[in-house]
């Protein structure tokens, strides 16, 4: 049988190519915009894709399907609970999709949203009974579904649903079962979504702490209080996914640009430089005004927080000339496509053209701790979450959680020094480029952070 | 987590690398002897393999532990339980394997080979229970193990120790836990395994039809029972991996021999010709002699089963200048390491050298339908499995298991043509070569076979 | 500097990529219609291409220019003697166009065709004077371009003028200048052009043939003298080209037609099968009525001399899953667009759903001198060219060059066998299926050809 | 025919393989150390390697013949007027070897070195007379080899041999001749190696600046004249390639180090940091002490300047985890076999143990401009070639030509900050990194460097 994995890994996002080489057909589940991977998997294992499956309307990504759809002309499966632009094939519980010696049979299981639907496969040699379930958004390995991305109205609702659907749905299939989640460690769309890729149904009734509940009301509670707060762009691809997003057929053609016509078009506006290179070279050197976002980390998700207007112009610092195609690809994975260019050149470009640059201070954990244990004028700035800031920080930090930080701006004294810290570092250099965007004339990063300090063995400080 | 299954396609063999890539460090398990592939692996993940782990000695491959451990310096861990001729670490059950925050649990599981072990794997976010089993050849997705490899003495006394492995140490482990076994479908070391990758316990325990037998000497005779003969090669492997394969630090370099070369070197003793194309171009034109095992199916068992001697000297007819590394490969996989040369320009190079070749009709099923109907003096040799035989077949067709043709041409009469089928006509291009390469003045074979012959209705015959 | 030789094999075409990395920009030169090479040799250098330019009107492939400027916005530089439906920048003698420190000056030389422009380069370090000629089709290695692809009307005044052009302009150029031409060894653009990629002036006015003529008469009587008929597409693709060939942004998706489909849509009026496998595997087993034009060899030149109408729908057979992009490609770059699929599982996907196929069989020459030494009903059919043939060929051969055959099967005795050779087997091959799928009832091709028939030492015939 | 070019960048170093497609051979001429890629190419080609010819004892790199020649068995063929420690096949002008069509001649060229050969070739399709010429680095596009290379003793009467070589035996082989040099722009074995990649006889004859010299005796002079010293591991290279460089089978397999066991080797004694990374990468934060020696650029060149002991242990922190196999090849590829490991999760991994890190501060040229026109106490450091800084530079500067700084420290004052430049800025981080690693505590480089400067439009300051 086929049986493929797609990971798209900036968005922890897994996708599925399910088929039958002997019958030469096979189906994708849950697929991303960047569809040349379905085609190839399809072309080297000589099969058709001759079905598309969404489990749900996702609220992290642009859907593939529709242009999947448009490159092979295979049919899309959507649930029937739910309301969408554009054409499909509505799917019921208990509907059955056959692909080849394989089944896919449709279970409704609303809770995340209220259209959700599971397929538990079925079908190929020495497999008397069904044997996986693609769970979407329901069930992942160590956690549940958020209930809460339709917003406060609905939240409790769905919390409830999606507690009957766990316990009288998907539970009862049986603990044999091995559940095929549609994201992995990392992705919001789950609180505390494990590092395996997948699970089963027994190990999750078995160990996933919110399906120790007690009652349904015990885990609405549990489950609506561990949420975070979703990214800022997702209502935006629950809506572009609901209409039907842009079929694209290829990659659009991002021009380069040298230093002095990329400085023209950051000087039109609206225009945005995201410098996508890793943060210890933005901090050696980078153009005035840039937003450190690396592409080595979670970038469409930090661009999606802070890029409110899907619109904004954006304009491209990268690390390497290759680099373009995946920057591209991650930004219209989450609905950019008004990509205005790429330095030519790189920063080596810009800095040879004679233009201005700014740097961003590095500062270590042993210079940070010299300031904490002697006390100076620095402010110390933890970006992480709060709970994470709970359990232990850098003694007298400020916590402003990252994605609130340009809201937050008055909560510093930009007149003093600022050291951003965060985990690994990461974070802290997109906040350190917010701040020196925002005028504060002096911040730091500190490379490695949290994860340096404790290996330095220095104290952390709790909340309490 | 780092998780990777390296499927080894002509084998149906799956190996895993299993790590933390915060710690920056991965295991191995069950490597194949082409470990570039891992060492890939590890370089992409930016983590450091620091051990390598066996299930159990092997009869179906050359291990690569060695290997990989004179290419890393890490230790090669092993059953305590086996005897062998290089260095390792031996270890029993309960021993812990720590790699960052995953940890793997030696578990004894004796009845495939007495040595035998599985690794349970726990640690990770989210993971309060072991989560995955390594079961080497224990237990597959829809089969068990088979305990008849090291011969007939030991089989009874086998058999019921894997009854007592499974019943007693792996079923009890739980029904949530998923199994990552070291083969998948087409492999000759389970009797049907099926078409998923994986399982988990509890869909084993419920539809696994030898764990369904009633007692110790029910499943003991049913599992016996079932095994086809094992490949002739097996016994060679248990050799060369508990004395320890040679080292080869990368792939030789075979040299290409043009017609005149590659003539010669048929002509010394001891050569054998493989022709690696497919079996419609080795139908069209092929070296006299030669033997059709294409490079597109099961190329290494095949040689395995036909090629007795490892010192042979191998001379190749290859489909193309870019298979010269997987057709190397694959023989080394399985122990050939005396690869003499392959033939400069392919078949094209031979054809234009003026060097004599033949052909190989091939049949379709409509006119093997007609000799049917009509009665003629072709003889119709089936060489699939004696069970698959009697499910249905040709009328009038000898049925020779392939394996067993050399040892049985007198049941065919030279003086008739005869034309050869097994299930899509991979098979029976072997068959014809041999038969070819044994006198036979007129052999045909039939491409699609008992595939076509059903796609086209024409009636089968049992036997009952 | 950038310089880049784009060889695009299957029609002896060479297109150039010629730019600045410290200016960031390039030049393409003649470009292909699949411009994916240009933009990655770009993006790899990390400069954008600034200027695409063209020698004249190509008549052996579809131009790249259009594809190319949609891809990039570059202008497309055309020489103002011609006459283009599509929007272009004119250029003329003299005019010099910058690519950072290399300038290509337009050097106007009609004779190929009426608007033929040659670019003279020069710049660079320690570079005094113009170094290279991009010569397009009017000076090869070892051959003149050849002047009669307009038509018996035009070709004694286009001969004269490349007489003039090659001794006024070319020449006096100088000996030391490297010429860069548009085709190299096997393109129908040239009677005999050689086997370097690429010569200097000096090197053609010493040595090569028609440079050596006494007189221009004397030359216009001997390159006229030495064509072979043009290829039938090629007036074809001299309309495309002026009018503008249609972008295609991306290669079209072709679907995979499984056994049924394809059968189906072979039923449907002026659908022609293409089976692009080597000619052994065809000859071992093909679907009825397919022509074998190997993807191996000349395959678009040979399409495009016996598929007339570039609307005619193809439907492909093809050696395996990987080859449908070259393929495809192969089939744009001569302007056939109308792909309807490729067979899904290609010809074990016919053979397995019992479709009826046909063989070809191969006859050694050792068994076809044993027809001519002791005579037999055989028909030897040589389609090689006249001249070649006249050379020497088997004795008792009818010669029909392959172009000519469907126009004189009349030639040929139906009721007799037929063996058809020419070099290799390659083009025999084509012959042998344009043979069966004419009614010829036994028809066998001679791989090796006459390479194998001379390697073997069997006598030739000449004519004279 | 075949022909290709291999360009190993980060040296200039051109080799060649030429070969003859139908005969199934080819030669490859100059290999470099890292032989897989001729292996591909002739696999790709489907020809074997038969010949292995040498223009020379090369001074720049370790040249691959052995290497190749283990791989393939192929002799090498070297000039009878060099001694060798090993194995070859020697030849003297006017010895022929057939490659096929093809036949490379030999013809004695002393001058760069005693020993050095040239190879002229012939032969192919429509090829009257020779049309190549392997010139190894007798002359260059633009440039005449370097006779200085073995000592001040020999240069002279090198100097006149080149002479007589050139003008008596290179330029009379005809101005229609393609040159094939051993090297291209940036290589230290030509004082001003042009652009272009290849060049004719009757280019040079025309153009090249030191073949205008009236006398032999001026041409001696001039040429002695312009030659900058040669990079300090030249004769070390020499002498490892006359006696025969030790075979390596592969690329060896560097460990990666975590940040404990980098921070452990980097106390052994006589261990050496090189930081490959970008130089703003380096600028944000390295390993205190280690050498900022870019891959991006002259990587091999720049080691072998500054690393003298060919047994230094070597420790790398590398951009990427994929650039391991470009780094240690490119340090193989100039003698460095004893590479300790490379820092594994690079930098980052390094900071998120906590390590202690040091960074580089970069100083635009706006702010260097300040300094100039407003005096400081910062000391300017231009780190290019005495003849570049005498062209134009920034006013106040002092200049240590980089391969001299080490020994000329006294030269600048500790007690000030020192800011570095070269041309574009990959020097000034090699010269800061240096100044760091002396005690220096204010260290700057400025990115863009001289480029940016002029482009800003500061003024530059001549010496006069």
């Amino acid at each position: 049988m086929i049986f493929e994995t797609v990971r798209s890994e900036a968005l922890a996002h897994f996708s599925y190519v399910v088929g039958d080489e002997d019958a030469g057909v096979c189906a994708v589940i849950d697929p991303r915009r960047d569809v040349e991977v379905y085609l190839d998997i399809a072309r080297q294992a000589n099969v058709r894709i001759t079905g598309i499956l969404e489990t749900h309307i996702h609220a992290d990504y642009v859907s593939g399907s529709l242009e999947l759809a448009a490159r092979t002309g295979a049919p899309i499966y959507l649930s029937a609970a739910g309301e969408y632009g554009f054409e499909h094939v509505p799917v019921r519980g208990g509907d059955e999709l056959a692909f080849g010696a394989y089944t896919l049979r449709v279970i409704e299981t609303p809770g995340h949203t209220p259209e959700h639907v599971c397929f538990l496969i079925s079908g190929g040699q020495s497999a008397a009974g069904p044997w996986g379930l693609f769970t979407g958004d329901t069930l992942f390995a160590g956690e549940v579904g958020r209930p809460d991305l339709l917003g406060k109205e609905q939240e409790v609702g769905l919390a409830r649903q999606l507690y009957d659907t766990l316990f009288e749905t998907v539970l009862p299939l049986g603990d044999e079962i091995i559940i095929y989640p549609a994201h992995g460690e990392g992705s919001p769309c789950g609180a505390n979504i494990g590092a395996r890729m997948r699970s089963t149904i027994g190990y999750e009734r078995l160990h996933s702490k919110n399906l120790q509940a007690q009652s349904r009301e015990a885990f609405v509670e549990a489950v609506l209080a561990e949420q975070t707060p979703a990214p800022r762009y997702y209502p935006r691809m629950k809506q572009v996914n609901a209409a039907g997003p842009r079929v694209l057929g290829r990659l659009p053609d991002v021009p380069l640009l040298d230093a002095d016509r990329f400085e023209r078009e950051m000087q039109q506006g609206g225009a945005l430089v995201l410098d996508a290179r890793d943060k210890l070279a933005f901090g050696g050197a980078h153009v005035e005004g840039a937003w450190n976002i690396g592409l080595d980390g979670s970038f469409p998700l930090w661009v999606g927080w802070f890029v409110e207007d899907p619109e904004t112009r954006l304009l491209l610092v990268l690390p390497g000339a290759d680099d373009l195609h995946a920057a591209v690809t991650e930004l219209l994975s989450v609905g950019y496509e008004n990509i205005g260019g790429a330095l030519l050149g790189g920063m080596d470009g810009w800095n040879e053209a004679g233009k201005p640059f700014r740097g961003a201070p590095q500062m270590s954990v042993h210079a940070l701790r010299k300031h904490v244990e002697n006390g100076s004028n620095l402010q110390i700035l933890d970006v992480r979450r709060e709970a994470t800031f709970a359990e232990g920080h850098v003694e007298g930090a400020v916590n402003i959680w990252l994605p609130e930080l340009p809201e937050n701006l008055d909560r510093l004294d930009r007149d003093r020094p600022v050291a951003a810290y965060c985990t690994t570092g990461y974070r802290s250099s997109i906040a350190a480029s917010i701040l020196q965007n925002s005028g504060f004339p002096d911040v730091r990063t500190v490379p490695g952070s949290m994860v340096a300090w404790q290996a330095a063995g220095y104290p952390v400080t709790t909340c309490d």
